[in-house]
């Protein structure tokens, strides 16, 4: 070993034991991949046992062989001995196993441990939409951690699963050319998602990292608003015309090799590129070689228009049976196309935004984000909900006298309010889906509303006889029992009518009824409620 | 017209003009169905214009223009003159049109006005799948006097689409070999679905109607469970053996002439027809004729296991974003398989009965139910909920001394109820989707309690002091100030701890957390938050 080498393994040795200490581990990588495999050999037999498996865990596994050729062998045993390498990508790939509800602490045990290659190889192997669960359900620090493991490609396939917060914050840990090596990877929907993600400066920078052609293609995909067909499709679509023959078309695959994913139809246009219909996949493998494609395509498969909103396009995805479907301009231009994947991941995410804003969370916020920033999120839903709370005591502060000479009241005051709160989410519930489905509207909303008061009125009598029977019992007075069932029967009542009137309503302002449904409903039964029994109570009672 | 011709008619006359008056429509559709065009025409014009406008409607519309043959022109014009006969169809057809929120009312509109046949064609001309949406937004009578319009295919596509018991209960409306027609041209999940929404009896009678080997077929899937792979699988694959060439796949194929639906892969088997791969109709098509199948298969596909449950079925299309698959048994037999159009209703379907049940509702059930029905399904809901409420009203009940003497307390304390209740329901929300998508367990529970209830604290502070600062101005007094302080804190506190355990407790014991996690965390918060108020307002203020 000469002079200069040994001084260059030593600043080099020097910078990784001090990225080590420091727990720098990206860094520690990136020192070692610019290494000489003979030269990382060295480095590691430098280094003291602990910071050598450290340093191991970093060497990249495809200069792994080469590294262990240059160790001496009891050495290269010691760092390879980890019998239980392969079992956790193993166990981590395996889907029905028994045991599968402890995959996260399995990983989290195995950072905790350093093992990072056993950690980065379980990822690799795992399907991208597991492996990005996975990463979600890990903590910010961890979730880093194990992204700093991953090959640009994987991260790039990976970052397409994710939620868009964490997608955000993990693409951004990413080097600018580590980023833009994974978008190369993408379909191009992906990567629209992605930069419409990313802060606006950094989505700027992945364009112009892509080629002009992708680029121009991209920006175009871009003009179009996220949840429209347009900023759904992909432009990987096949088209044909109609004047060629089946055998030709068949040629023409033949020498593709590879046709897009999930391609069951190609587009059919004319010479101006407009869609004139769809030649399935299966049609085109059942009619014979002569036929030309005109004759054996479907004219009648209605092209997608590319500003329908991807709520529309869904439902049609789901009442047509489609798999795929091309998307047009006004002018019946060919721009790309939609498939079934896409839809099946708009329909999840509509049903989780739904569950979510119901509880006034946003759907694609980090479940690990920093506690103020959650706080924060948070405390406006927990501020609007205050205004209506204090509404409901407003309504009881009125009638403080009554209170005061019956306490008896303030007992059961809350009975009423939250019978009322859930008979009338449930109308509420009902009419929200009704609504989504399009069941629900002017022609049909004065026959529910007679449905719904007829419920509430049935479920009013028995159960304000049920409590009122019970108050009786409790206080031993007639006049409370009387009070309380009158209450609940109009509140009941009252939550009908307002279950079906406020989704309506909300509707008609262009509001999400699921968003502020709820809430409303709530101070309207709990108003009500308090307002029924305790007036009721000061007009009979005093 | 000889005698008894004219006593025949008068019979039939007397026959169609009491069912008419009765309202008995589909009566007098039979009646009219097994007469000849000629006889219809006499009948018709025997009646007073009224009741034949209201008969008319009933002719079927493919003897629709010989009776017109056999009319004078003038009453043929008559009875013909609907000059929107067309438009309905046209209007409920279109989707993307503006007025589109008033479907239900046209339709209920033209049924008021005895249009029937308007209706009927209306109904035929669009989508299954909306004509499904439609009726389910139709009191059941009206829903009925639609059904009746329709012939049994169009009705077996219909029924595909309706919630079940919707379903059940058209399907019970039809006669035994309507039904059994209509059954005729449903794929065999679908029919599969269908018999196991009907009463036993009826699902017998439908079974016995089959054909032998079709009912043998649905003899072998009904054995599975509905929510299995078993129960959404279909028989229709094509299976081809390894050994064969790609040239002769092509062949058999184009015999086959029409390929079944969502055909995007064929199955590939072994003499056993044990499953050992996929051709993609993709693949087949870019492969030279002469190649053999095992070398251009996909051997890597995973069949499905026939016992799999259907959420896991579509997680695992979603993630894999695949379009069909094949079901094996235990000895990776190919028993069938599943297209993505099912796992997109099956998605939907998830979501929809989330949402329902989180209201104590049925997913399935129909929104113009019987009100008694409703009621008493719904009461069972309130009924779980009052023993919440009443468990709230003794814990106040147990501080009666208390509020004598201070009744501010009865008006401030649902204030600290109500906070806890929706802090707690935004943690829940979280959990219970993150245990939904498997990122929720207990490698990682104890973390986001660290984390929840750090924000359950940042919010508490918060919150505390602008009640407690609201409190003082409103009453004057600072104890109250502080008590509401310190109670609002302890119960966003409690409501961060119990949001995350009580979901994962009803998880581990196999209760779904989305239907009662609610309820028992609104008991929680309620019982802490009168506690924790009323509580430390006797310690401190008495």
């Amino acid at each position: 070993m000469s002079e200069a080498d040994s001084h260059a393994i030593h600043t080099e040795l020097d910078a990784i034991a001090e990225a080590l200490a420091k727990g720098k581990r990206k860094r520690v990588r990136k020192l070692l991949r610019a290494m000489h495999p003979g030269k990382v050999a060295s480095v590691l037999e430098a280094l003291d046992p602990e910071q050598r498996q450290a340093a191991w865990q970093q060497v990249d596994d495809n200069t792994e062989e080469q590294v262990l050729r240059h160790l001496d062998g009891l050495m290269a045993a010691a760092l390879q001995r980890d019998p239980q390498d392969d079992d956790l990508a193993d166990d981590l790939d395996e889907d029905d196993e028994p045991g599968a509800t402890t995959q996260i602490a399995r990983v989290r045990d195995a950072l905790e441990a350093g093992k990072f290659k056993r950690v980065g190889k379980a990822f690799k192997q795992m399907h991208p939409a597991k492996a990005a669960g996975l990463l979600e359900a890990l903590p910010p620090d961890e979730r880093s951690s194990v992204w700093d493991m991953l090959d640009a490609e994987r991260a790039g396939k990976i970052l397409v699963h994710l939620h868009e917060e964490v997608r955000a914050r993990l693409a951004l840990e990413m080097d600018e050319d580590e980023l833009a090596a994974a978008a190369q990877k993408l379909d191009l929907d992906d990567l629209v998602d992605l930069i419409q993600d990313l802060p606006a400066g950094n989505g700027r920078q992945l364009l112009q990292a892509m080629d002009v052609r992708k680029r121009q293609q991209l920006l175009s995909m871009l003009s179009y608003p996220e949840d429209s067909a347009g900023g759904l499709m992909n432009t990987d679509h096949l088209s044909v015309r109609a004047d060629v023959r089946v055998g030709s078309v068949l040629r023409y695959l033949r020498l593709l090799e590879d046709l897009p994913d999930h391609t069951d139809k190609v587009m059919v246009v004319d010479r101006k590129n407009r869609y004139q219909g769809v030649l399935r996949l299966s049609r085109l493998v059942t009619s014979p070689p002569e036929a030309q494609v005109g004759e054996v395509m479907d004219g009648e498969f209605k092209a997608i228009d590319v500003s329908l909103s991807s709520s529309e396009v869904a439902r049609r995805f789901e009442d047509l049976d489609i798999l795929s479907a091309a998307v047009v301009d006004d002018n019946d231009v060919l721009l790309g196309r939609i498939t079934v994947d896409d839809v099946m991941d708009i329909i999840r995410e509509d049903s989780e935004r739904a569950m979510m804003n119901m509880a006034g969370l946003n759907d694609e916020a980090d479940m690990f984000a920093p506690v103020l920033t959650s706080a924060r999120r948070r405390a406006v839903w927990l501020g609007i909900n205050l205004v209506t709370a204090f509404l409901a005591a407003w309504v009881i502060g009125l009638f403080q006298g009554t209170l005061e000479q019956i306490v008896a009241l303030a007992v059961l005051m809350p009975i009423v309010a939250s019978m009322g709160g859930i008979a009338g989410s449930q109308t509420l519930t009902l009419v929200i889906r009704g609504l989504a489905l399009g069941q629900v509207e002017g022609g049909n909303a004065r026959l529910l509303l007679g449905k719904e008061l007829g419920i509430g009125f049935l479920n009013g009598l028995l159960w304000a006889a049920v409590v009122a029977a019970l108050a009786i019992l409790w206080f031993k007075s007639w006049q409370i029992g009387a009070i309380i069932a009158a209450a609940i029967l109009l509140n009941l009542l009252c939550a009908a009518l307002s279950g079906l009137l406020i989704p309506l309503l909300l509707r008609k302002l262009g509001i999400d009824p699921a968003l502020a449904g709820s809430v409303i409903l709530t101070t309207v039964t709990d108003v009500i409620g308090f307002l029924a029994f305790l007036g009721l109570a000061t007009l009979f009672l005093l």
